[in-house]
């Protein structure tokens, strides 16, 4: 009896969460991967400088993956590739900007060999029984794109991270024809992205950030513009390079990242202009206000980025004063906002002139709203649909969007990290999970910062810890020195008004100490004794709950 | 020769930062101080309870201050009041709403003899040469006043947090026509509110919310209802009572702050409903699903709260399905949005229906936009102007918004925390800062934790620390003990793959020790070139550093 085979999608990230990307397709003994990000590290993981996906799952299935697709080059999208290519090594398939991105990685962390190969809007590509074709599409890095993935199941639609501009700044619109091509010969699943999908109408087109800047150019005529986006969004640097020129000012470039990515640009011929156009920052105050145009990083309030250092003036390049017009041309993603409207106050603080998005409509978002994801649905009417690229409730709200669509109940799953979903021409079902999770990097070491690390480290921060160091003479059951109790980060213990505190402490260890007979009493036992006097003692006193760790030598 | 008097109008908080809303009014040998509120910790002040303002000033001038006068009951206007009336005992006057959260706040930190003088819309009060006149204003409590100062240099316009509501639940609109007789007997200075001067427009009415919580109501009258909404806002808790009493649906009440502020609005009478509505939280399972509601506190995914406790099956009262419609009536606070979102991704995940804010009107601001500020503005008219209750962006923005109603740019000053601005009524401008800041709150301790600490908790967040404990004999200068490697929230010491990494840090520490000659070299010597050493070498090997502390006994 023959089993039948099913095509597998295998969710190793970026479902029912936000960022690191990541998706197997499986089917018999091939195995393509889509995508490899990575997320930013949330607020209860100190210290930590990344996160990706667990591999787990993929050294089970080494032998079969063929091959990693990219789909554009933001860091949810290929941050991972670094790691995931020090391990396996297989080729990667993306558009010449996204390829120059990783590139830029791969050397970072002194990845060799890698097998980049470009692929370009209506490309077509067979890894073993999987046929990849490309499709453009409109997002906020260039060289974005969709892959319509033909199985032996049928095809696979999977939109990446698109919006649907009419006016793009970069020329070429998304390739809506083509979608409805591959619709009408029928499509079986659809993975969309879901991003916007709380947002009601369309997002507006990045034209409507060109016109907005060229605005503020014309009327900051005799003013010194300092202008923050982000380092990824080729075609508005593009326009910011035109407008420049129109406005015959000078550009000088701040920040590794802009500048890298300028580059990795420039090389693949994704952004043009003028060497002639360039000054270099040091040589600023040899332009006039007027004709200056300071291009940097910072739209997030990066602590060590050239603009919140700016608006400390903490940077010696440029020091803000009243002729200065500053353009923030982004938002803060979620989770920055209380940094970006720290430089923001700043600035304002030093005088200058700040145009930021809640004032002006200098920045769009990439994503798709509602009738955008509409339309994709309409266009591509697929027989089962998952939603892809966001929180569990974007994916729950994006699933409710299809059944008004008149999607059946039974054609839609919503997925969560480490589903498995299996997939025949006629069914569409959830299997068992597999492993999946974070790995945390911190400075070079993967995945050595676990669970335990990380409640040490939010222990830390709360209160503190306390250090109770004291020399035991065991043979005369006798404490020879201390207790001494060193502190950090829960009093200052230098405070002559902490002295009171300290000396209690002392004593509460000394009492406890004096019960102990350790002749029967191990040396453990003692400390988690101490470490419950002192604890409960604090908690009574001042109602905080430092670490609370005792050294005790034997002399 | 006679000095000539000033109004003096000192900034201790609530300007160019939010939260912790407190400004002091003096003239001569008086100071009234309107408001008294606290600010949240952000993410750099780990294991902070709250802030509260610095009273330095106040302490420097005791015996000028005659009263306390608070605008409303919310936590950045009357958080601070406890620990203000334990060192100043001076009378506070508010609504009766106000009053009696002050009083439970005052019960909970044990102060005691309070002179409490309630007021209301239309009250005159007489504290010395300053005669205070209050105004009834729509905001998200009831209870809510602005207030109009006769001072002898002329009348001070406070707004205090205002929307402008034609159709407020409570019944009562903000008194506008008294606002325009203020208006029109000269206005000297106006401080507004700032906090919404971003947004176009107008903010919603109230009623918007009722209307949308009474159809929710109506569609799922088969399911059961869970409903959060912020316990401090009255009015619509009256609406939901009359919602659930028309829907035939008991209502328990859940969290501690919610049957609080419940308990004090029946007793003032700003809520009023029947005592046969409430069922007991433990005896909901006798009432059927289309028969309850269900109040919560929760709506900012505090960690305590029932509703997050609930969303993950945490809480045993109340156990989440399919049958369950939760509506979330509030917005995230800034820098809450990741707590709540998972609050709501997780309650989807256990089957149920969620409504939040982004996808149903079931919550509106409680804040002035730009239109209603001009009202205010056109309405008062006044001579001098000064932006309150914003970060500094707001403030400016607000500056800007006078000027475009023909405000002159000499008669407006964007004021920031600490500043002291002096008005006449024929000038105003800028004097000497006076202290002001921030005082931490860390459990019962009151501005012990201070920078240097918070340093220390965040340097302990980011990497953890590693102590090197060892035991010297000086007199031969060897090591008898050690060096032992002890580590929180660095690495996992007991992790086999990090033996290798403990031994060269052994290695590392006692080379250094090798060349040190301790008859030459103090302990504290030694220390610091044993953190030199470890802390390059880990720089160098995992790029990481912890916080290193040597631990060094002598035999």
């Amino acid at each position: 009896m023959k089993k039948t085979k099913n095509l597998k999608v295998v969710f190793l990230g970026g479902v029912g969460e936000i960022g690191k990307n990541m998706t197997a397709f499986e089917y018999d003994d091939e195995i393509i991967i889509v995508d490899a990000g990575l997320a930013f590290p949330t607020a209860d993981m100190p210290g930590v400088d990344l996160v990706i996906p667990d591999f787990t799952y993929l050294r089970q299935n080494k032998e079969k993956i063929k091959a990693l697709i990219l789909t554009h080059g933001h860091e949810d999208h290929i941050g991972a590739v670094p790691y995931l290519l020090q391990e396996f090594k297989i080729p990667v398939y993306g558009t010449r900007l996204t390829l120059g991105m990783v590139e830029h990685k791969l050397l970072e962390r002194d990845v060799k060999d890698a097998e980049l190969i470009p692929i370009s809007n209506k490309s077509v590509v067979k890894l073993g029984k999987f046929m990849c074709e490309f499709v453009h599409v409109s997002h906020s890095v260039a060289g974005s794109v969709a892959v319509s993935i033909t199985t032996p199941m049928g095809i696979v639609f999977v939109t990446g991270d698109f919006k649907i501009d009419y006016t793009p700044l970069g020329g070429e619109i998304m390739d809506l024809n083509r979608i409805a091509e591959i619709g009408r010969k029928g499509v079986l699943l659809l993975l969309s992205e879901s991003t916007n999908v709380e947002r009601e109408g369309y997002t507006m087109s990045e034209t409507v950030v060109a016109q907005a800047l060229d605005k503020i150019f014309l009327e900051a005529q005799d003013r010194r513009i300092i202008l923050a986006t982000f380092a990824s969004n080729v075609d508005r640097l593009q326009e910011i390079f035109d407008i420049a020129t129109k406005y015959r000012r000078k550009v000088a470039i701040s920040g590794r990242s802009m500048l890298n990515n300028i580059e990795i640009a420039k090389k693949v011929g994704a952004i043009n202009y003028s060497e002639k156009i360039l000054i270099d920052i040091d040589k600023i105050s040899e332009v006039a206000d007027r004709n200056l145009l300071i291009l940097s990083t910072g739209t997030q309030g990066e602590p060590m980025s050239a603009l919140t250092r700016m608006s400390i003036g903490g940077f010696s390049k440029v020091k803000i004063g009243s002729n200065d017009t500053i353009i923030i041309s982004g938002s803060p993603i979620p989770g920055n906002e209380k940094d970006v409207y720290t430089v923001i106050n700043n600035l304002y603080r030093l005088g200058a002139q700040v145009i930021y998005d809640k004032i002006a409509a200098i920045h769009v978002s990439g994503h798709a709203c509602r009738e955008e994801l509409k339309l994709i649905h309409t266009l591509l009417k697929p027989k089962f649909f998952i939603p892809v690229h966001g929180e569990y409730r974007h994916l729950k709200q994006h699933a409710d969007l299809a059944f008004t669509l008149g999607m059946d109940y039974d054609n839609v799953i919503v997925p969560d990290i480490g589903n498995v979903i299996n997939v025949t021409p006629h069914k569409i079902s959830k299997g068992a999970d597999v492993k999946s999770g974070e790995v945390l990097v911190d400075g070079l070491g993967v995945g050595d910062v676990g669970n335990m690390v990380l409640r040490d480290r939010l222990e830390l921060s709360e209160e503190g810890i306390l250090l109770i160091v004291l020399g035991l003479d065991r043979t005369v059951g006798q404490v020879v020195h201390g207790p001494e109790i060193i502190s950090r980060g829960f009093i200052y213990t230098g405070d002559e008004t902490n002295f009171a505190l300290i000396e209690e402490l002392r004593a509460v260890v000394t009492n406890v100490l004096k019960n102990i007979d350790f002749k029967s009493f191990s040396l453990n036992q003692a400390k988690v004794a101490i470490v419950k006097a002192v604890r409960g003692y604090l908690a009574r006193r001042i109602k905080r709950r430092p670490m609370v760790l005792p050294i005790i030598y034997e002399n």
